[in-house]
């Protein structure tokens, strides 16, 4: 029972490599979490956040909730953090994100558990890594489906040797169709109050190709992410250890790319203030790291209007959210050319974030 | 729809500016926030305080009321929060504030929202900027009134050649009277228990001109008032860009004044102890900035003791509360004369703070 | 009543010296503290704690529990936070703890108070310092004690030449006795679901000598230790105070030794993911102080394996917990003699702290 060498105490364990995943194989994850709102309060002190459904019961109520719910993407990134001690422990990256769905929302005193399939895998040519497809879910204590998403990471083999699996590649949709996007029971906009939500712009009031910087902008301290990380129950390491990363890499920490996606959604109030309810997330990349000292800005582009069957009251609208670092996001950067003529993002650009909200009609 | 300077997108509104204020014109503020026992928890997080009456719901019970509120300051600032995008966004400096009243305590549950009455302007003979003079009243969710102050603020024009309005000052009180002070309904003081309080000291024990150097600071680190201003959704740029404040009149973010009030009123207790409740701000002026990595430390002298009629169980102090950064308060800094002759504050002090506190007889 | 020289106003009271203890006396301690679910919340963002009992209701209510209780080493810093003000404001180190039990569990809503008897005293030989040894105990609204420890800090004299008190010092147990380890009412392990506690390692399964490297590590942010510190009402100035420990004998802020404890249980979850439930601190040594920047780190040695009567569904392991900074424990650094031939701790040692934990059978 006593090891002979300590470190290798099969008790801790090291979390999955490529090999350990099976194709079709479904991962219970564990800590379930109940949220509260104390959990919310530290979303709001983390990044700002201002819209109205959020923030105010009595404005949840006059929408026909019964109390405001947690903001969406705190769900998302709980339900995230659990997957991260099964899926991305070692994991070289978090390649991309399809088909998110919001669906059930999250009252303080809900407590909420995830699961994972793997739905694809793709060892790389190096023999060394391999791309690992999850499907994620988070339930309620009920039972229902929370939030959705499948999202995939280059996880490094534990042995070089191990055989490669048949590859299996996901089918993805580009974005969730506009008859699989889900209205929570009970809201209904028919009431909304924008003077109370902080923008008089409704859904009609906005246009795909419609771009807006959205002004603002924060500093990322090194407290504020690992705060974050750490109440979304992430044990990703390299957020945390600066004894480490002082010698890796970048030589300093990596802020948790959610960290960066709810930055960019609190500073897109200005301008997108009536986007008061998240119900999808298209797709996103990580275009570059962020780290302790930079300063976020974001803008949007609306790629799509999308009418609801059967509401008068409430309209979709497909959202780029980019978000860029260290540079004022008033010349809308986005894609750009080397230097080498390589494609890619421009050198600023540290997100890029597809995704469906609703506002009032 | 789709702008050709997505820079000059109207969506997002870029604040008012001196010449968009009109005397007698109301702002109902948005976002209604309901505040809960999270923000307290963080509120306490950031400041330390120590006051029984915020800390204790069994203290709280014995005083008469239902639960412990949470602290009044946490209250005003949420209130201030939501002025700052329709009144301060353009502001170059917060100038002062007085009549500023405690009314109804707020709960955990609670929702406020807020509006503003533009009670004086002033144009300043520069012709770039004015003074505006503001109402604001915080209301909970049954419309009672939980705080209202007059602030004024200078604001800058965005149009030097727009024309001035006619200079109107509103009337400011310099102390909120006697009887003007609200005792929260239910409020006993008759079973005060001083030493779950933590201080002998009662309402009798105190006399006008009695100073008390309140002995501890706090250092303040950027991720805290980032924080705590987000906490208060307060979105004034300065307080959390960095990359545009490293080119600015300081080279660094300044720290939200109300967040140096709060920390001056937790190191208060520390003499003032039994002082559990507010009842006014009968002025303030943000002397200084603080920044990141300043120490704050505080004194207070008493400017008066008031009684408050038909209250054998509690009386009134009106205090001066000053801090000072990274300086000693045991020499008591407070106004001096610069070496060229001008008077003015101590260079150390950040804040000239007075208001009014409840103690038991 | 206005002292000529302010900062002698008594009514900022500057702790306890070591002259003013006496054998046999009851301190009552200030500012009963309701601990709520923000609590909670900021607690798990300050660790990243993921010990089931504590993060979900559902898995509390599965375990017989009302509700998820809060943290138990939340609990224990809140109460020992009270003390602070009048046992060791004046203390030169924190040197010990022993006897310590948890009791009734603390749930979300429940006000903790705290009191103190001191039970030993022993001047020291160079006349300006002595041991105060104290057995403090807090209790919730219903008098029911929630945790007691007995604890000793070697404090300052007020005045060197005040008369040494006899000295005595109190029986101090090795460890809690199994007889004296507290099952909370309720609690039952009968169908402990270990694939939701993150473990499939329960009691039968480690045994006394077993070691483990818990792998993670955290690297302490300032804010963060003046955020937790703040949250228990700690107010011991060395945590606090950048301006007078900048001239300090380490030139900057000590982390509060609970505070390095927390992050210690927290990265313990890592091959002690079932040790949900902490019912005694038999002892612990703050070996060396932290401070922001330093990156914790941390290994567990099993001390006994200890069966509980009456109990076929849980057992309790005395567990010794060292945390060290900036060094990867995988070599289990622990107690070292150093150059000059001196026996005590490895130099990057901080923590060593023995504590009962119950786990599944």
């Amino acid at each position: 029972m006593s090891p002979a060498n300590p470190m290798n105490n099969p008790k801790n364990k090291a979390g999955n490599f490529f090999e350990d995943f099976r194709l079709g194989q479904v991962i219970r994850h564990a800590t379930p979490r109940t949220v509260t709102a104390g959990d919310q309060a530290l979303y709001t002190a983390l990044y700002g956040g201002r819209f109205a459904l959020q923030s105010s019961d009595v404005f949840a109520k006059a929408c026909g909730l019964p109390a405001a719910p947690v903001d969406d993407l705190l769900a998302f990134h709980v339900v995230f953090g659990k997957t991260v001690p099964d899926v991305s422990l070692n994991a070289v990256a978090n390649l991309g994100y399809a088909g998110g769905r919001f669906l059930a929302p999250v009252y303080p005193g809900d407590t909420l558990s995830a699961e994972s399939e793997v739905v694809g895998l793709k060892e790389n040519s190096n023999g060394k890594t391999g791309v690992v497809y999850v499907r994620s879910r988070g339930v309620n204590q009920r039972g229902e489906a929370v939030v959705e998403y499948t999202r995939w990471v280059m996880v490094k083999k534990r042995d070089a040797g191990a055989p490669a699996p048949e590859a299996v590649l996901p089918e993805l949709p580009e974005a969730v169709a506009a008859g699989d996007l889900v209205v929570p029971d009970g809201l209904d906009f028919a009431d909304f109050d924008c003077a109370a939500a902080g923008s008089p712009h409704r859904w009609g009031d906005y246009a795909a190709g419609e771009r807006i910087d959205h002004g603002d902008a924060m500093t990322i301290e090194e407290a504020e992410h690992q705060l974050a990380t750490r109440l979304y129950q992430n044990t990703a390491r390299v957020h945390f250890n600066q004894h480490v990363e002082s010698q890796g890499r970048f030589g300093r920490r990596i802020v948790y790319g959610g960290h960066v996606i709810s930055l960019a959604r609190a500073l897109s109030f200005n301008g997108l203030g009536n986007a008061v309810k998240l119900v999808a997330i298209n797709g996103g990349t990580h275009a570059a790291p962020s780290f302790g000292g930079d300063t976020i800005y974001a803008w949007s582009e609306v790629l799509d209007s999308i009418e609801l069957p059967g509401r008068s009251d409430l309209g979709a609208l497909r959202i780029r959210t980019v978000a860029a670092k260290n540079i004022d996001c008033g010349t809308l950067p986005y894609k750009a050319v080397s230097e080498e003529g390589r494609h890619g993002y421009h050198p600023a650009v540290v997100l890029d974030l597809d995704y469906t909200v609703l506002l009032p009609r």
